[in-house]
């Protein structure tokens, strides 16, 4: 089955194949992906997608010398396969195994490792304007999804590409249609005058060349109604020939021949240019073309019937914030829905089909989507602005100047807070606590079970003012001691009351902190566990209250410890100088990889095992 | 002089008055707002650029129903004195007075304090959905710069603003050129065919409908040179009608008559439109037209001859930056220059002359400069990417995951950083300690001084990590105590060695440290003087060291609280239980205003009489 696979053990080894193999190895390729993916989950439809763009690219540049740098990067597994990682690819996503993302560490042809969206434009520019500067001449190409183009970084980028004067190729991988057969020949033609020398001058407008000829024409139609949706903006090429850079295509990107020809083509302009090549996201296995957005990231699965092993028993935070969310929404008709393209991932999509016209995906644009909804919130509306808390790390400036400043009643919801587990450290929202807690005016909440984040949902909703609540992927303690009493402001939720040590827990730590709590409880310890609920304010006046028959706070978190809820609470304590010790418990100050959550935990910082040992130190140190 | 704008006492009285006297109203204004600022200091030219534009809305809206949202809101004094500010006017920027921004608080006129660029039609957009979910008919105007649609978060907005269907203007003030008197008459031809109700659909290319007449033409060869220019790719429209905008203009944007009309026609259309004004920086005074760069931002002037009132003896830090980044760059061929659209202000425009290939201007577009940067290091490259603290904060993800997570050796000079003065709630550079130093391997600087300045810039090109360094607006301590040390990574300075008391400052407090440190003396007390240079990582072995022989640490920076500086010293003191108090003197963790930096800084916490007297009673709990 790997035939021709197993002649490829490193960079570079694929130029040495014959031409005409090359459709056997994509071949190879996508069953080698297909069968990894499905032993350990990861994203599958975007890379059975680009596997004839890559082999076409590793065809044309020369590892390391010449740099591939891809967007969000999600799709290099190709990439990776080429490049002596073929056997570690069964291996993927596991702990201390091959990312599904590029790494440096991981090799020399990974350029930059990545995993936010629309940042491959800027680095590539980057790498083309010093490569200018030390006089040499390797080849610098970005991979960006249509996708990604939405992001303003990217945005930001081709607006000086266009002007930099450097020669750059950037792959615009469009994957929002498919090219139909029967346009195939004028499509064909098009290319062919396009990249032929004497037309590389050519600047007009795509549908002025298509409504030449009757099946030109058609596709002018198509390119037209793809007008009014979304992702499709910035096609024909006219947007752009305006900012600056030469356009190609569009380049069917299953031909590899096509692409290699764009490719060669490209290398003899001078300045940037960008190919447009049409992708189809899951191409080649039936179940993700048919559904290519729930493969798009996927858990292990039968390769067989493309189901998912294991069968989905209790309800996850996504699936209560979903279900609560449109609860809020027919009770308060001001509460709408802004999301930044991850309707289904936060658990909107339910909102979406019942309020469409209270729900807005503005795509891969969270800075916007802050304003915006900081925007919807001045005439009376509460918009709740659900994002993955390490993607609304690109809101931070909009969020403390619009919403914040403003004091806009604005709901942040953060789903995947904490560990995420395989992505890895571009997607552990590990910084939220941080970045939010310094804000003035930022009410920042964590809910250690389900029951408590419809609650705090239902308390955000009501409340003038900003506030966020964060909540980890999955379904850690969703089910766990579901009785809590309601919200009320500032205010943390004492579960067990005891004295002379304390745990105050932020978040879904609650079965950890019981854990600890009962093994000093079985030394004869009446311990205080507490729910902190509020990182921000937090509950300054318990903290008094438990410094009066407590010697030791301990607080546990599930975010960097520098700039969190920990510290804020040690410094306070310092501050009116109570007589109470603060053992700050968080996650280590560093970049978490990816691993599974318990295990990450563990490594970093928030093991039981390893709190529990930091308490009886601190114990002996102090009464002995 | 103001025979006009005496009748102008709050908003809409404007369009009691008829409209020949418009001209004559705007020629007062102008003179008022050359007065008010020549007292105060403040955004002169680009006032100048917009008071006919913002009388033709005031004439076209109805306030407070209506609403105006302008990018940044550097423009909106004309809006101030229409709309019951004119008197508040000549206390523009001072403590108590009005504020050059737009501002709630001020006017019910005022729609969203703003500062930052690029976030106008995010606003304006959330106003107009929020506004048809409500069934009301209220008309929405967002006014953006060009310069400002380089930022992505303007596109992300402009993109979504195009398939959204809801009625919204989108005024585009383009001072980036002059209308020339001698094409007058072709631009209001072109206008009037162009919106007049039946041709309402031309979507064509204003080039080829300039091409058609000899004066057209040269319009044409105008608007293909400005496509050279970074600023103008946006000219002509097709751009914005590609994304599904209906375009309209160019218009003279100080011909108020020319104006009205665009805007009723604009009115006429469904969904968002876009009208491109092109107006002057600086128009109708000589001097701010000759240098509208210098009368941008400008202190206090004679308005007979356009001079600042005082001469600059002393040096800036910004000044210092631009000699000693020059100095490092003839020395280090690696060393490149990045920045957003802030050569003058941050005082690369020596290193730009001098050194014009190794300078890149990205324009308003603070995260990709910082992705960009991070591009150009990935090979070799050291950039130094200089950037107001304030604006800085639209970089945050870009700095964490393509600088930090992939540990780039790229250098961040944070000029403004701390209190900046008279801009007020947006400008202060007050979040940035706590933003950054909770980045994993993040290295953050703050000098005391000039001479500091320079070593911490010379440390951190040859150092080959992420590194920031933060230093005030101004002269603050430039050449206060100006010997010190050579910079050792992570490690104070001791300025004074005493006991019982240690103050560490942060930055430019040094002058206020001695102050405090002079008063205790007075008293008899040998106190300890530290100069902690390094927020991240601090000093940790020196703050062991001190609470040897010290009861009581006092950190001092220019900051928020929450996050800082002072919070990670009182963690780690409680963590390493150590014997030695830490008094933790910070900005208050809020939104400070504008007004004098001496003042701000005692208002919100950082007043040596205040440090004085909370130390003295921290003594008299303990010593008594």
């Amino acid at each position: 089955m790997t035939k021709i696979l197993s002649k490829i053990n490193q960079a570079n080894d694929i130029r040495k194949l014959p031409e005409d193999r090359m459709p056997a190895l994509a071949a190879e390729i996508r069953q080698y992906i297909i069968k990894a993916v499905s032993k350990n989950g990861g994203h599958l439809a975007s890379n059975l997608g680009t596997v004839e763009l890559t082999i076409a690219l590793h065809r044309f540049l020369h590892f390391p010398e010449d740099r591939l740098v891809f967007d969000v990067g999600h799709q290099c597994y190709t990439h990776k396969i080429l490049t002596g990682r073929k056997e570690a690819m069964m291996g993927l996503r596991t702990e201390g195994g091959l990312s599904g993302f590029p790494k440096r560490k991981e090799s020399d042809c990974d350029v930059i490792d990545s995993g936010h969206s629309s940042t491959s434009v800027s680095v590539a520019l980057g790498l083309a304007k010093a490569r200018d500067l030390k006089g040499e001449n390797s080849r610098i190409v970005a991979v960006i999804g249509d996708g990604s183009l939405s992001g303003g970084p990217a945005y930001e980028a081709l607006n000086n590409a266009g002007r930099c004067k450097t020669n750059l190729i950037i792959i615009l991988n469009d994957n929002a249609m498919s090219i139909s057969p029967n346009v195939g020949g004028m499509a064909n033609y098009l290319r062919t005058v396009r990249m032929s020398a004497k037309y590389i001058d050519f600047k007009g407008n795509v549908e002025q060349v298509l409504n030449r000829t009757a099946m030109g024409s058609k596709v002018a139609k198509k390119l037209q109604k793809m007008k009014a949706t979304f992702r499709s903006m910035v096609i024909p090429g006219e947007f752009f020939t305006e900012m600056g850079l030469t356009y190609f295509g569009p380049v069917d990107g299953h031909n590899m021949t096509e692409l290699g020809r764009a490719l060669a083509a490209a290398e003899k302009i001078d300045g940037a240019v960008i190919i447009h090549a049409i992708t189809q996201k899951g191409k080649g296995y039936r179940f993700a073309e048919q559904e290519p957005s729930r493969f798009h990231g996927i858990p292990p699965f039968n390769p067989g019937n493309g189901r998912p092993f294991a069968g989905i028993v209790k309800e996850t935070y996504t699936d209560i914030f979903r279900d609560e969310i449109v609860k809020l929404a027919q009770k308060n008709p001001s509460v709408l829905a802004v999301t930044a393209a991850m309707s289904d991932g936060t658990g909107l999509d339910l909102f979406q089909n019942l309020f469409p016209d209270r729900f807005f995906d503005v795509g891969i644009a969270e800075g916007h989507a802050a304003s915006f909804a900081a925007g919807l919130s001045l005439d009376g509306m509460h918009p709740v602005l659900a994002v993955y808390s390490t993607f609304l790390q690109r809101a931070y400036d909009e969020i403390l100047e619009d919403i914040c400043l403003n004091d806009r009643p604005v709901t942040l919801a953060l789903d995947r807070a904490g560990i995420v587990g395989s992505d890895g450290e571009t997607h552990q929202g590990i910084f939220d606590i941080a970045y939010l807690s310094h804000m003035p005016g930022m009410t920042l909440m964590a809910p250690r079970n389900g029951a408590e984040l419809r609650k705090m949902l239902a308390f955000s909703v009501q409340y003038p003012h900003p506030c966020a609540v964060r909540y980890p992927r999955g379904r850690k303690d969703t089910e766990y001691l579901p009785e809590c009493a309601d919200i009320a402001y500032g205010k943390a939720e004492v579960l067990h009351q005891g004295n002379g040590i304390a745990v105050m827990f932020l978040g879904t730590l609650a079965s950890e902190a019981e854990e600890i709590a009962s093994h000093f409880r079985g030394l004869g310890r009446g311990i205080t566990v507490v729910n902190a609920r509020f990182a921000a304010p937090f509950d300054r006046n318990l903290i008094k209250e438990l410094a009066a028959n407590h010697s030791l706070l301990v607080t546990m978190e599930e975010g960097v410890k520098t700039g969190g809820f920990g510290e804020h609470v040690s410094s306070f304590v310092m501050e009116e100088e109570l007589p109470m010790h603060v053992m700050t418990c968080a996650l280590n100050d560093t970049f978490i990889p990816h691993g599974t959550d318990r295990e990450l935990r563990k490594k970093f910082g928030l093991s039981t095992e390893e709190i529990i040992s930091r308490i009886e130190q601190y114990l002996k140190r102090h009464e002995s």
